[in-house]
């Protein structure tokens, strides 16, 4: 971990000469900023008294403010806390071009924990691993993390201490907590040491800077940024970024393929037997639904399946067992220009529902993995780590409580060319096909591989895909009716 | 008022001989409105027991889903309960293309707070107005409004409550509230009456339906929807939208240009005096911020000026008073394409601030009347309008307990030209000025009578403008600070 200023006491007047160069720098940065395609990250923490406030509000003070965010986590609002933990900090995210402050973060909530001692071991443990995932997904995106740790020694929190208490400006922060702080400093240095070791790695490394001298303190962090953002402006402009399209078709994981190959198509169920047993389902549905409510768990559901292979028509089925007032349809389309301009997992986040309520994904996250993985809208190295980016994001909803129910509905090539005429055959449905689903068609096989890929690569204990033969509606409608049931009340059981 | 089905009984044969045929008409009216420059704004009222959540899931099961979302409004969090009442309803508001269902809305809170008995009268004509001018808001701007009354006579109430209590699936709904409503029904059916009167306008009207057979109810509802539709996309395509230019560059009221006029621009202030009495109005500034603070009290500031009249340069002194985790600066460029999908003032509602916060706006809603007026980017209807609809944004701001603070920066032509030329000497200055700032500056008169209307039409008691001096920075920046602090220390002190 690198450490800057080790002992530097810095005068007024040494200062004063060395900030308006840096101003001018940062202004610069700014500018550049605004032109490249990646966002900083900026994370202040520190021990207490450290002064995270004011390096940040010096900072702010050079930086045009208005391409600047500073947030500062208080307490959880009724929202956030409805939704799993990293929801807040994703919705703060900066856009492209911007440059976020965070000022407290989840290094300060995971340090407050410790220090009211009501945080076990393992689940530091279990967080840190999600915050390495979390920052090493920002950064594989292209996100610039600038992670400072403010150190002051026992003695100079001592000292600070005094000083904030001193002046009736800053009595106020030199709180009972802060106190507390003071007098564990060995016990929490021990713990800042090992989340700053869990969580020192590449593209979001540490600094630790010396903040017993405010002016070189700032002066450090400034510098920091500026030489962070330059290496990182150079990294980025000689990284390739065409994707490498000949892996794209070849299998990783063939045992998905062979799952996907050998299901079944060749149900039937007469339209009579369809219905009793629809009813009965959705019956059922609707009190497993309004029990998850009670309990205040959310579920989302996530279909995925080929063109035409009826996913609009069951979603309609199942959301006719559902209050309109409850759930939301979010239909995955071409991204928005705000999204655009935040990682591409930022609009599934967004609509991650709140407590008690239901979010169903038409298409959704997968289609990284399958038509940007097939099409080269991405790279090979983004695709190839989205599978475990997809897990990780599961693995909160459902650490959150939420009930997570994954469809692929599958159907046959020769069954998707009789819908696709069908549809170009009916008035009504000649908006739901295009050249689009025909080009997508010949790349049947391909498709079949991604499918197969995702399937074993995704297939998780806590988010397992439910495969539905879809050649026949009824049955395909029928099963997920049934699925969807049985999911939310075992979900409930346990 | 137009009142649909008066007293219609359907059997189940007529009913489900009708369906198929409103259903296609349905998911053809979303194919089309998914091209259609508006939205659709459907909101669902009525008596306890109508059948509200019926109609909304019956028709909800008939439409697409992925085009519609459906509204409850219960508990307000604890985010919307720190924004002014309509904030939680902007936030919901569908964008183009789509249906937006409000399941209550500002017609059920009114309607509750009457049955508690919690409200004065003035109260609820106070809000009757808000109602009216935000729906008229929303028709203005080519939103399909349909509000739908679900009428239930007390003898019909009565049966329907008996209903829903027999069955023990439904019985949950015949609540305490239900009762009490059924027994002061004449009190809150005059309420009613007068809401409805009161709100039933041009582009907003209200349509009665006999709530008391749910399959003719239902019909009612779907065919009304797809009545006024047709109407309104008929209406749309025969619209005028090229903008009437010649009459933009003629005043509206003199005097506001008179008062721009007189401003006098040859203040002087010497380095030394600005900086002695620069220190002393941050700290005063700072401490009124928290004190407003304290008090849970918002600030929104307002930036207008000429381009370089030194707005950036105000606002980072201003905010250098404020803790960089407190305020917010919101640059006004180019909406994004999710604001584009909305009314035009949806994006000054999004960054409305949270309690004790404060957020400056760096150029405002008031582009309407500026830019846009001038540019031709909206109707003479449109930036006619615009004044009154930004009064009403201010006064609901401000009557939530948040201090509007606007000032237009103003400096000479003259000075403008020379900071022009600075920008394009300064290397890092450049990308200060653009080919736009040139145009702009040669329509300097045309853009003094929009300001000078600007003032005179949006300087409300509540709001007023600040007409800032700005040929000598110095002089500004200090008196900006002056007005701001004392702006807050009042608005505290009253």
């Amino acid at each position: 971990m690198a450490k800057a200023n080790a002992d530097t006491r810095l005068s007024k007047k040494a200062y004063e000469a060395r900030v308006p160069g840096l101003r001018e720098q940062l202004i610069q940065l700014q500018v550049r900023l605004k032109e490249a395609p990646f966002k900083i990250l900026l994370i202040v923490a520190g021990e207490e008294g450290c002064g995270r406030g004011e390096v940040i509000n010096t900072l702010s003070g050079w930086l045009d403010p208005r391409g600047v965010e500073t947030f500062a986590f208080r307490e959880p609002t009724d929202e956030e806390r409805e939704r799993p933990l990293m929801w807040r900090y994703w919705r703060c995210l900066p856009s492209e071009g911007r440059l976020g402050i965070f000022a407290g973060s989840w290094y300060t909530e995971a340090l407050r924990e410790q220090a009211r001692g009501s945080q076990m071991p393992a689940q530091l443990d279990h967080e840190l691993a999600r915050i390495r995932h979390f920052e090493k997904l920002l950064a594989d995106s292209g996100t610039l993390i600038v992670k400072v740790w403010l150190h002051l020694s026992k003695t100079d929190q001592r000292r600070r201490l005094k000083e904030l208490a001193a002046d009736p400006d800053t009595a106020w922060r030199a709180t009972d907590e802060a106190h507390h702080h003071h007098r564990i400093y060995a016990r929490l240095a021990r713990t800042a040491e090992k989340i700053r070791t869990a969580t020192h790695q590449l593209g979001a490394p540490w600094t630790v800077v010396n903040a017993a001298d405010p002016r070189a303190r700032n002066l450090s962090v400034a510098q920091l940024l500026l030489s962070r953002f330059a290496a990182h402006q150079k990294r980025q402009s000689v990284k390739t970024t065409a994707p490498v399209r000949a892996k794209a078709t070849k299998s990783l994981k063939p045992a998905g393929l062979r799952r996907l190959l050998s299901l079944p198509l060749d149900q039937k169920l007469s339209a009579s037997d369809y219905e009793e047993k629809r009813e009965k389902w959705l019956g059922r549905l609707n009190r497993a639904v309004r029990a998850a409510q009670a309990k205040k768990r959310s579920v989302v559901f996530v279909f995925e399946g080929w063109d035409a292979a009826g996913k609009g028509g069951a979603i309609r089925r199942l959301t006719s067992a559902i209050d309109a007032r409850d759930y939301r349809v979010i239909p995955i389309a071409k991204p928005t220009d705000e999204e655009k301009a935040h990682h591409y997992r930022w609009r599934f986040w967004r609509h991650v529902p709140r407590a008690g309520l239901v979010t169903l994904y038409d298409r959704s996250w997968y289609g990284r993995v399958l038509v940007e993985r097939l099409e080269g809208f991405c790279t090979e190295k983004e695709w190839k780590r989205a599978y475990a980016e997809m897990n990780d994001f599961e693995e909160q909803l459902t650490e959150h409580g939420i009930i997570v129910i994954k469809f692929w509905m599958h159907v046959s090539r020769d069954e998707q060319l009789k819908r696709f005429r069908e549809r170009e055959g009916t008035v009504y449905k000649q908006h739901k096909i295009n050249a689009e689903d025909w080009r997508n068609r010949r790349k049947w096989h391909a498709y079949e591989i991604a499918v197969g890929d995702m399937l074993a690569l995704t297939h998780t204990p806590f988010a397992p895909w439910h495969l539905i033969p879809a050649n026949n509606k009824r049955h395909a409608r029928l099963q997920i009716l049934k699925t969807a049931t049985k999911a939310i009340e075992n979900a409930l059981a346990t």
